[in-house]
């Protein structure tokens, strides 16, 4: 997708930002807007807020210039509005935004309803491209219409958010762009090693033993896979909800399996799920159901009740959705 | 580095072709001399053999063409016999092979001994490129300059060589130049959902068991993390030592850690050890130390003696070369 005029335009004329990714931000969300505030910034542009409602994740406080996002909203007014990643206000967690202007960057699908939302309509400008493999890619083609260099910290950024978003170049969004953009952001200074070793290579020793706990419950049907995680093994093992983020990848692995589903206790009757297709299931279908979202191979979701009934509800959904796959 | 006008001139003059890789192939291996053997016929050579002492493994038997890899050396003499992935002709492990002329293409480094040996002398061409990320990246540029179209084929064998050697653009070797020419072969027609899916997601269940087992073993001390998987839990979980190939990259994945090992128990009292450093240690000295091999990221050997034996001796040897790192 070329970039708009439009977009380029409005970034020219304006001189304060405010830049919002989604509620619960990922590599994506964060790495995409901390490079848009620090490629804006290239161009002289001073006056600029990253906002968050959520904190930057442990694991992702390494993002150069992270210590720059807020989670405090100024009271003062901006000219433009910067929604990454997400194109629904609600995604952005916040309320009673201070801007003259709004603008969408993002890669997520824009529903019909929204699209045809009176919020759609009143933006300045808005760049969705579901083509392309992550918010990252985006801001890369943004920054570098505006002819804005890429230096190192703006190159770790958007690396680390094209490698969230992509499974670390092994989901079927890791395209010859994607892989051509990261190529251009290791030339610039990105150094994969060392994001890879912040993104997939810090968890602590008991988030490992945990994993262990964890794979002892692997259960496999119907094309299916899944495993749980309970308060009694993080209290076990000293650990909390955010060290199993990624042990859905675990059952994924297995030959055979199109769908892979990881249940992790949240509260006593709380489950977050996470599911992860292999290419033929939409999982980000069967979040919606429960009311939660994300993308085709990979979504998540929470239901209420004991493990028992949310896997019940959960897995009768995915079955469903295998089947007709 | 340049591909030498020598090596391509020797294909274009020569008819008949014998290539082989190292012992133990994986993926870069193999993949290298499949995309070769397949760039080739595309030149109009139809003579050509692809010989391996070992047999394909499992995991790697998605490469296209890969049934064309024979383990029987051929009577007949060739014009050329490629090393590839190798440079010393004992890491082939094939005796009597009968070819006029002999050529290597590499990216391990040469020792400065075998550099002056006889048979580095004797060598047709040679390109030995520790540059370059791995020996995929090598034959797509021979490729590449003899002007070969590189088809969904030659495509998926070099893919998968690249991604094997970097660790998924992991390793510190995930160079721009790597990432470019994997844009371009996706471009070409490799799937990277599905070489990924064939490579790091197509574990049996019972490994993803085995897995669970071997984590719980889990140990950290002075910068290094170990994990043993011993016979009896190959018994309990209906595994074989194929399914815990990739497990000393879990140990590695713990945050601090400067380097993982794996220990497998393959008989009574011998056990195969994986090396995996984070970067500051080059765990390839390591392995030569017992008589391995490697990379300076990822390393193996094999030690006789008890596993509390063979831990000892290994994590001596880690432990000096961490403190000294």
């Amino acid at each position: 997708m070329k970039i708009s005029s439009k977009l380029i335009k409005l970034i020219k004329e304006s001189n304060s930002f405010l830049i919002s990714g989604h509620i619960n931000p990922e590599g994506d969300s964060l790495g995409s807007c901390l490079a848009l505030a620090l490629g804006l910034k290239k161009l002289g542009k001073n006056n600029i807020c990253v906002l968050s409602r959520d904190p930057v994740p442990e694991i992702l406080k390494f993002l150069p210039h992270s210590k720059i996002v807020t989670q405090k909203p100024p009271k003062k007014e901006f000219d433009v509005f910067f929604m990454i990643d997400c194109n629904e206000p609600a995604r952005t967690g916040l309320n009673n935004i201070r801007a003259k202007k709004t603008a969408v960057i993002d890669h997520h699908v824009l529903s019909a309803k929204e699209g045809k939302s009176a919020f759609h309509k009143s933006l300045a400008a808005s760049i969705i491209d579901p083509g392309a493999a992550a918010a990252g890619v985006l801001i890369y083609k943004v920054l570098t219409a505006l002819k804005v260099p890429i230096d190192n910290n703006i190159a770790t950024n958007l690396y680390a958010a094209i490698l969230v978003d992509t499974g670390g170049f092994r989901y079927s969004n890791a395209s010859p762009e994607s892989l051509m953009i990261a190529s251009h952001l290791v030339q610039a200074g990105a150094n994969p090693r060392n994001i890879s070793k912040e993104i997939y290579e810090s968890s602590p020793s008991n988030g490992i033993r945990l994993l262990g706990l964890s794979l002892s419950t692997l259960e496999k049907k119907d094309g299916i896979a899944w495993i749980s995680t309970t308060k009694a093994m993080f209290k076990k093992t000293g650990t909390t909800s955010e060290d199993c983020e990624d042990f859905v990848d675990y059952p994924r692995k297995i030959k055979g399996i199109e769908v892979a589903v990881s249940f992790r206790q949240e509260k006593e009757k709380l489950y977050k799920i996470s599911l992860r297709s292999k290419g033929k299931v939409d999982v980000q279908k069967i979040a919606k159901i429960f009311g939660g979202g994300g993308h085709a191979p990979a979504a998540g979701c929470a239901v209420k009740g004991t493990l028992k009934e949310v896997q019940d509800r959960v897995l009768k959904v995915v079955r469903k959705a295998v089947k007709e796959s």
